[in-house]
């Protein structure tokens, strides 16, 4: 399916004014941080490379928080080859942005989840 | 219901060894951290008053979320009247080292999502 129209900003009615709920409308679930963790720090960029990642995230799953992430403008979408047809995705300005949610978030599961890994994976380029 | 056990960590099954995925076992979802947002920022305490928060979360949900965040040592529960039976809340250290994870979400939502307040509301302990 072709698209000609570029990613642009959904607009949904915000549960209130406040920044971190509205935050939360795009990124409180279970799965969206991960797609973001492997973008950011892991080099991945194709849906199948999403799907390896160990949480085992499911195909259905994936395509929609992809597709909601590229509506929202932090990633974006492009074909890089056209038979047979292959995307790969990259953060925009805006994914990036979320670098040092992130890093909280690993700081504190590190500090406070037991039994999760102290240090990066091999592969990761977490500084 | 009378408890004799202290909250303790509660354990499931981790997803991944990542420390992210770890995290947001706990608190990936919409309504988690709006509870610790309102015990961090609005000195809110008490059930009635999480449930007069603008996001409109049900009493289901907001039951199961302190439920949750009291097993897993996020909040504790106090009971500081017998008759009528009344509880109060409060962020455990562990619950309050959240404040660097939702420091950066506010400020991510500020930035980029549209139409989210640039202050903090009056009452808000934000510094």
């Amino acid at each position: 399916m072709a698209r000609s129209t570029p990613p642009r900003q959904a607009r949904r009615p915000l549960r209130s004014p406040c920044p971190l709920g509205g935050a939360l409308d795009l990124l409180g679930d279970r799965w969206t941080l991960l797609v973001i963790r492997d973008l950011l720090f892991f080099d991945k960029h194709r849906f199948a490379e999403f799907l390896a990642s160990p949480e085992g995230i499911s195909t259905n799953i994936l395509a929609e928080r992809l597709e909601r992430l590229e509506q929202c403008g932090l990633v974006e979408r492009r074909r890089y080859l056209e038979r047979p047809m292959r995307e790969e995705y990259t953060l925009t300005a805006r994914g990036q942005d979320l670098r040092p949610v992130l890093r909280e978030l690993i700081r504190w599961g590190k500090r406070h989840v037991p039994g999760v890994a102290q240090r990066p994976p091999a592969g990761a380029t977490v500084e």
